[in-house]
């Protein structure tokens, strides 16, 4: 039910470097211009707004709990996915959790969010709860959810699988896709457009940068904001001479 | 990522007719006695509410979809779940599909419900949209959906697993588990106790009917429902008679 | 902690028989030009379409269930609010449960609705769910529901008083208003307004009847919908051809 | 404020009785495949669901009401937009209004709908309630909406516009566009696409047909539905057969 | 489609000096008192809540997004109603957007909300999503919005008209109308009653101020909240005080 | 209408302390092992998230606002339920109100809110909004509610009852009930279960803050969160040598 995850695909060395960088805004274009228009997960907040993340999707699966089900005995088991998966979360993944987009119940707390400090994971992102929600905005690691809630998952929730594709927060996430988050929330990147979008969108932010400092001095929109040729011109050579 | 089906423990040999004649409402009174809160799909509503239904699930999962998994040409494929799962389906089977409580996309049509019943299934269940909905009502077979939708599935879902445990209208479904359907709705009965729902489901239905006869002849609420000890007895003296 | 109802103050005699032969928009229509906005229960749909209804409000509460507290056994006892108040139902009395908008659950089925038919109860309003859904639309008796359920009302609610200022669809309902029902719904009328809305209703229902029979022999909205001078004149002449 | 109606842009003489015949599952899948995503109105259902609607939309907007603005009074000015849309609707034009949304209130009841229908309108479509439900149901014009509602439209919303564009049911509405119906409930057709969706879509439902007569027959999904080149043969001698 | 904004009326002038020192629960207390119920703009929340904000109306108007209409390339046109209502807003106006309440796509960021500041601008409202979300907090610009978002308004929305009567977080708000924000949220004032209301508030701040600070020192709600004529004349005496 | 509390059962001593030092998302737990799954108030956050909040609960319930019953006036009347209660209160005690779950009017501000503070209550929990929220947040007394809101709570709603058992953001609360808030939000605790919560909790609590540092340490999950018999030693000898 639970089946190995695929080896990763390949990224370019630099790629989750320079989508760190990358704001959620400048990512969610790059993709509506490759033709993906559902990538943001809306709802989904960062406990610590000056963070950022980026790394790869290990997946987790919930479903709603049954009383012959779920209980507290579950969570002993440790092949229960979702013990199982924060024990064996590599280094610089990002756990992602299908929590149905249920807020009312909690689905990890400062001990599991700790484990997975530990072991070395780059965040941790789910469509429900978090318990102990003040500790955990201390721990300066990147969680995002939809809030707080003190009701424990078995309530509510089962887990039953580990990386397999899951939808969370209406958006897909395939285990391997790079998952980015900022100040404003969360993109699921497509595994087989990572490169490129990282590629495309430090320009992005770099002519958006460059278009804010004209604005801010008064520029008009037309001409500056979408850039014209002689915008485009400028802000080629603005960064000729920042380069230089 | 899709499983074969484990093999089913074994029913008695007639728990699936017993419950095919209980009204969905002593299900889950049955049900809750035996410690389970939420097994009714709310909001899945028949399509031909004077049948009834009851059956094995088989289970499809969707997610939401993503321009680069999600188009018509997905359908083709004979491996894709959603037309595995119909084409594979065992005689007297349910086919449940997650979709996710998404009204406003078709997962099902004409098509792939006749399909359906050419291979012997016993209905389909979904909380999703149906389209082609008008015939489907006249095909006289259990169709169970939160209502008319034209929009192709692909738009919103792709189907990624068969066989796994779904939610489906909030109420967990395990491959295996008997889906029973009437007038009112669908209940899914966990495997475990469905030989005990039906032992008793009957008994209380007709106790029920016993006790209707009566209040329509003007007995009062107190000690009729729920029943004293003299109703009882009256019940049972009323049951002999019957059966004599 | 549930008192007994307030003697009701007087209604003209015909203000009952009135009402119950005006629809459910002419009477929205009288109240907001007595000043209030809110006083049909949206949601809530009839059972039988085709019937029309007219009663003194009697009200039940319901509280979100508590495992303490809500269970089959509270229903034995005869001072339980839902099943003394249905007990307890004068004849020519509509009975309205406060259900908490919750859809999913039943709190009222066959045999409690046989038992106020029996009783001479005018009808029953309820924002929450019905069993026996089908068995009921075929009693013949006024029943305002959201729908269909089969889970007991135990699971979610617990009753804990009679007779008490509810809301019921969002609409204040208080013991001894006026509640009026027809295919689109029911309206609450306070019981202070009933024969002024009694008294005019009637006409309304009469002009729009006499305005509609012009429009569809072609008379233009402007002057005719809302009627001017002259329509009125032409109204006043109709009415005393048809009375003479 | 209310600007006249543009020109409309010429249809092909055959396009609106071609859509007519289509399903708008049909009509849904043609858009998609021409890159539309979201055309058809969800939650907006038949009256009538057994009549087919196909015409130009004109359109009314209207906005949350205020005190100052809205009242009874307003509905006598001929040139409030409610009214005046529907004086001067043209024959075969089908009125589709921008209601936010609101089941709670009816913003068209038996007598405006009596002057569409004398007017010569080919339908009404908004995303608000209808009063007099029962007895537009029995009028035979196609009318879609979200329910049976008896408060008037003025307790909730204020006309502002006409012939702009809108959004209904959240469907892009331009007047002008061709708004088809059917049982399933009604799509939104881009103008300038209209002419090919009525060319490809009558030879979907030919195909369609045909393989639901192969479903029927017991052909399996694989190389049926989708069809494969062999299947498509046999429909291409199928249909040639047929039309011999 | 987008007439030229009508001449606007005009006002005390002091009105919009006072209205900025009232806070919005007594600003909605005193629209109450004359009679308008939903002034109130709910869910659309401060980025910085301890900025005032009062100004006079400019509007824009988003409908759903359609793929032959929504793109960045319609973001060029200088005409564009989103850009050509920022770029031609008049020092002192507020920008209202009718963003339908969608709060998953973001209708401003960073570069358009710094050239309203340019433009001297008094705030910004939308029912819809901001992206730059942390930067814009450190604007010390007013702007109201339901929350943080990454995608581009153009996935979601397309803007059609600019300074026509618009929707906002369910309230109307007609150009020319006085929008008046603290750190509770957004009050639209109707303009024909902004100098009475400007006139009126200052003096219930005042005595609320009065009435708290008794409050605080141990008075009883009788006869203190609301007042009485004692508690009045009390206030009197204490305003004299402190205006001497 | 509004009965006399009932005289409270007696709690253990130190009970109170005690919860007062257990969080949210423990009690909740030790809840559920005692057959409670719905008691936490889920929505209702603190303005004071670093506040702890312990005492009895007084309750005040309101139904939706009708013309005739709800106005400014009402509020001068001592016996009004809303005042009647705040002025009533006793030291120590939690005012719970039923908002019925509407968040945008205000049900208390400043003024009343300082009155229960002079009044010596524990704190202010409603499922509803608050105004002078900011002010309020400076107050440090406990309040948990859904958010910030102008309008005054008689435009929704008007308070019918005092003390009788309410349904609060969808959780029972019994007058006497123990209402424990904390930075997570509000858990309601039966009365009958207070004392043994209060003995088991702490334990818990200390319990999970031993496993926190063992996983912060290095430890895995499994053995350690759910602890085994291994772990549960060593956290006894780690309390022992703690306490001598």
């Amino acid at each position: 039910m639970t089946p190995a995850p695929a080896p990763l695909p390949t990224l370019a060395p630099d790629t989750l470097d320079r989508l760190r960088r990358i704001s959620t805004p400048t990512l969610t274009t790059q993709l509506f211009k490759l033709g993906f228009r559902n990538t943001f997960l809306h709802g989904v907040r960062p406990l610590c707004p000056d963070r950022r993340m980026a790394g790869l999707a290990a997946t987790v699966r919930f479903v709603p709990a049954r009383e012959d089900r779920a209980g507290y005995e579950v969570l002993a088991d440790p092949q229960y996915p979702q013990r199982h998966a924060i024990e064996h979360i590599a280094p610089g993944q990002v756990l992602v959790m299908d929590c149905r987009g249920v807020a009312s119940a909690a689905n990890a707390g400062d001990i599991l969010i700790s484990r997975l400090k530990v072991r070395g994971a780059a965040g941790l992102v789910l469509d429900g709860g978090i318990r102990d929600y003040v500790s955990v905005q201390a721990f300066g690691f990147p969680v995002y959810a939809l809030g707080p809630a003190a009701t424990a998952h078995v309530v509510r929730h089962v887990a039953v699988d580990e990386n397999v594709p899951i939808g969370c927060a209406e958006v897909l996430v395939v285990p391997g896709d790079v998952m980015v988050g900022d100040g404003e929330g969360v993109v699921c990147i497509p595994r087989a457009v990572a490169d490129a979008v990282a590629a495309h969108g430090l320009d992005q932010e770099d002519l958006e940068a460059f278009i804010l400092e004209k604005v801010r001095k008064g520029a008009p929109l037309p001409g500056t904001y979408p850039p014209n040729e002689k915008t485009l011109a400028e802000y080629e050579a603005w960064k000729r001479q920042r380069n230089s």
